[in-house]
């Protein structure tokens, strides 16, 4: 059975995002501005370039993977016009959303599909559109945490930038009132960041 | 020369400790509870028995390396009655503390002495008594938040227990205005926990 999978970048101290539009993009940058300049991540944009190394071969294992993703609408709405009309997703995205609206459709293999019953509901949807392949839940921050915290997350994967940033938004927190217990430990270092992933017992 | 190294236990949502003493302990065998069972931690505490993996040898490596340890006043005062009259140090330890003391002897090579003139002179004393290896800064939580802040690290070593607590203290916070940047990173994956090291710009 396909996994569902909460994928994220995040700084050493577990930041995943700012706090206010006045540092929305320093940190950005800060947590994401390394995979910016890894081949797998510049081709997945239709990008030519970047570097060629194990950072970039764990950020690829990571991509393959996924038939389908989950977003929530704040992301949606910020990289819809970034993305484009060949967007780097190259699968069905369930967007999480209380507004209604019609699929979108664009090149490339990506489609865009509103769901306005919930994170669940998105990934169970994600999960019949993945055709056998995992879900990736790929942010933000409070789409992730609400797939968390409903208990419907088979792996937790995070890279994580070397970076302490010392404010923002942590990914894992507001994740209801027990611990959450990861097992299976598996940590890739490459040149710049760290691949962790871990398996959720659900 | 000899490096200077944080060395701390956290959960993967970077927790070091608790808030308060209703939660001191279960965020303490939360955070270090699976390396009391690894071998090696049971080695330094003259117990035998215990798991003989992956975390232990990641463990013992980050133990064999140090020839002297600074601590806080805190840790110190918790941990003095439980680590005894051969206590798991096997080194010169440094402690960080407002109230002058006599030197303390112990068997196993640990001596106590206490410091008044701050973290930095701390390490400093560490590293003349380190006979050229490394000086671990091992806790609390204050006295590596206060290494950090002052620059003086030359190392992160990360031990990640497979646990998001979403509550208690981090680590690495309070650490000064600017945000920490990171390097040469090293990942290893044990049974049960990940064990993380990052170099510091000095």
């Amino acid at each position: 059975m396909s996994k569902v999978v909460v994928g994220m970048s995040v700084s050493v101290d577990g930041i995943a995002g700012g706090t206010d539009p006045s540092n929305f993009m320093v940190v950005h940058e800060a947590v994401l501005g390394w995979v910016f300049n890894l081949r797998s991540w510049r081709a997945e944009q239709g990008l030519e370039g970047g570097e060629d190394n194990q950072d970039s071969k764990a950020w690829a294992a990571e991509f393959e993977r996924f038939g389908a993703q989950v977003l929530g609408r704040t992301m949606f709405d910020y990289g819809y016009p970034y993305w484009g009309d060949t967007p780097p997703f190259h699968a069905p995205v369930f967007v999480v959303t209380h507004r209604a609206g019609e699929r979108i459709e664009k090149q490339g293999g990506t489609s865009y599909t509103f769901v306005t019953d919930g994170i669940e509901r998105a990934i169970e949807q994600a999960r019949a559109a993945a055709g056998g392949k995992d879900v990736l839940v790929a942010g933000g921050i409070g789409t992730a945490r609400r797939a968390l915290a409903a208990g419907v997350v088979d792996e937790l994967v995070l890279n994580v930038a070397p970076v302490v940033l010392g404010y923002g938004t942590p990914l894992l927190a507001e994740l209801g009132d027990e611990p959450l217990a990861l097992r299976e430990p598996e940590a890739v270092a490459g040149e710049v960041g760290v691949h962790l992933r871990y398996q959720l017992a659900r």
